[in-house]
């Protein structure tokens, strides 16, 4: 029996434009993510979701089955409509988990429930990263070493516009000087987020063991435990469980 | 001189349409809230504007210019335009203050900087309301004996959709059996935000003392104490601070 | 297999001493909390320590295989030996879940984890406590209503001088007026602490089938999800992960 | 008139048993602390306190008029007697603001009011450290560049055992690959509290003009907007405010 809906979201447009990008994801970056989710995790139900599928493979069937959405966005943010963007949220707030990985950073979701710019300092200069795990102990961060390195990537640098994280499981130094905190956790509603900053698409940073490891570990961290259908209803609650009128 | 720019946003629509509200609020309720910060702030320069005015009376240069806006909506938070909405929150963001008061719980601005639904209970039934200090030196609570009551106000009760408060200055209990986490700050960029939930319009709650006094303090404990006007920005940082290429 | 090891920690001397309490937990509030948790989840080894005990019942051995520990003291806070606090805090900052009950947030162990003083108000009158859900989807609060009653309680009620809470799970309303953050969640650590207050001794609280329930939920929401054995330690990091001297 | 009772605290120790270090700071570093807060506030009542006096310099009556507190130390920290670590947390919980220095973070105060472990990697090589600003309208990173940099300092790494920041005001970036949350606030009570990594005493850290201007803003950041006496109390509320024996 599959314990767990698993839905990999990816706009999908490096790997068919590019071919660096090609060549590194040949079935796209979603796919990469799918396999290696269902390698630590037999036993999910791992599918993926891409832009240019209908409603872009997000309908509200679909999204009312799917317990953990991963979301990778780049350069076709503004693609996505407003309407699927209203759609995840509200799953969200009733308890889904959501992983966003890399440039989903400034996706209309993640703006969305964070409530602020979410901008940051980049630089593409195949530089060294090292992430440190701030919680030994934390479930996203099991069968780590204390920190890892990933030989080239993406340079993403404070100040980094988000709420405070609730918690902190990694924060990143750079090979240039940068520093970033990379693994974030937050919770919106019943929904439980977590952002992940490794993984632009000119390096194979989705094939590298331990990001597989944190992926896999913070899908099975933000299993929803319960859910809350009304998380965005205001009720009117019309009979008073007191008795009224004492005065 | 003026120490602080402080805006008074209402939509004005209540007063303007219902004979009750117009015998509480002559002026709108704008106006009652300008005269009691004015009063407890000699110092301050406090102005209003409404949802009638062109661009509802927050051009960019006025925003430029507020350090704390206050926000009363209710029945018509759908007419306030998505770019006054983007103006006051990249404002919000550089570190002007923002109190969300009563029903702007449901204001577009407060679901957009919370990123979650925002709805609770409610139920009009002139009950009892006695709102408690959580933290009797917080300087929103400046002043106030440990609990005050309302005697009559529209009950809004939990769950109440919002992300945990940073701060949580007042919980509410209701006559009905009802409770409230009804003063709450937050942090969102650089700015500070907070939520306080008595005002029902057909009650003549902004007249009474102790919530003039706290909104008064909320004004000053919301004053922006820097500014960062690249709270939106995610700036290219071509030129790396330390040197690269040492692999 | 047992899957869980829980341990129901209580001071044990009202049930010994106090005629009225003794009818109601004749084998103590702990026989009644394990006994409770048992039924819930069966799979759970559970087991209880009292104050008499040597060492409490809490050995270095035994802490090291509790998985989840749950706090009940009220009169004899002050003869826990602060060699046991040293211990229990150990644990939790390296995973273990802790739940702490009713007075138990006077309880040395508390105080120490908060940093604050932990101080509330109360009164002993017989009155009515009605706990609200703040968040419907907490694992917490699952299979509960919206809110539910206690017949007869002693109160609690703010200001609860605790650090704001990561996660508020319930508020209470009290018939007198007061109103606690009754049922709230932290991190230390690595370790999940839960502070649930209702329990006056003099009350069958722990036999209402919503209160077990809670317990039970709160059980299962601390279990470890990894350990962090080095939680204390300020290890000398004697060799650079990356080359020195290139100034 | 003196607008804010600020108290410098230094163990004292080291200036007066490590030559390298007298040189560095002749008076100690409490004095050139001192010194440097009061050249950005001229206003401010700047007086220091060390170990070796009575009471350590912290008499009850010392701190009751205490508004904001610095704490550095090292090697000195069992010394501390508890009653004064009692005295300080009290003072904190009421209202006084805390700055906590460099290894301070394994002071008995500093563990006391964060509840947790507080360790942290650490390696004296002599190396280059640069801090990013993580909210650049942050009134504490008022007057800072992006990023600064202290030419040689012993290297504090994660993890660091705190609970999370509730606003992370600097990141710190090694020469030797290492990261830390080097600028982090909380409030415990009604205090606020700053801790800021920076200060190694074989370097003249605190001559620095950046780090000088860190810590005076975090002084004005922790000043005190209120007070509450009772803190540590636990009232019992004799007489509900709302009538009982309604069942």
């Amino acid at each position: 029996m599959k314990t767990l809906n698993v839905v990999v979201w990816n706009e999908y447009v490096h790997e068919t434009t590019n071919e660096k990008v090609a060549a590194i994801y040949p079935q796209g970056i979603h796919r990469t993510l799918a396999d290696a989710i269902q390698k630590f995790h037999p036993d999910y139900a791992v599918s993926t979701a891409t832009l240019a599928e209908p409603e872009h493979g997000l309908t509200q069937e679909r999204l009312d089955q799917t317990e953990v959405l991963l979301w990778w966005g780049h350069g076709a943010h503004d693609k996505v409509a407003d309407a699927v963007v209203d759609r995840v949220q509200a799953r969200v707030l009733q308890g889904m988990g959501l992983i966003v990985l890399h440039s989903g950073h400034y996706s209309k979701i993640f703006r969305r429930l964070m409530g602020t710019g979410c901008g940051l300092q980049w630089r593409e200069a195949n530089e060294k990263e090292r992430l440190w795990v701030c919680n030994p102990g934390h479930p996203i961060a099991a069968g780590l070493d204390a920190s890892f390195t990933l030989p080239e990537e993406e340079m993403y640098g404070e100040p980094f516009g988000i709420p405070t994280p609730e918690e902190q499981v990694f924060v990143s130094w750079f090979e240039g000087g940068e520093v970033l905190r990379s693994g974030c956790c937050w919770h919106r509603g019943n929904g439980k987020i977590f952002y992940f900053q490794p993984g632009h698409e000119t390096y194979p940073i989705y094939h590298d063991a331990n990001i597989q490891r944190v992926i896999a570990n913070a899908v099975a961290w933000a299993a929803p435990q319960g859910r809350w259908p009304g998380a965005l209803n205001a009720p009117h609650a019309k009979v008073a469980p007191e008795p009224l009128g004492r005065k």
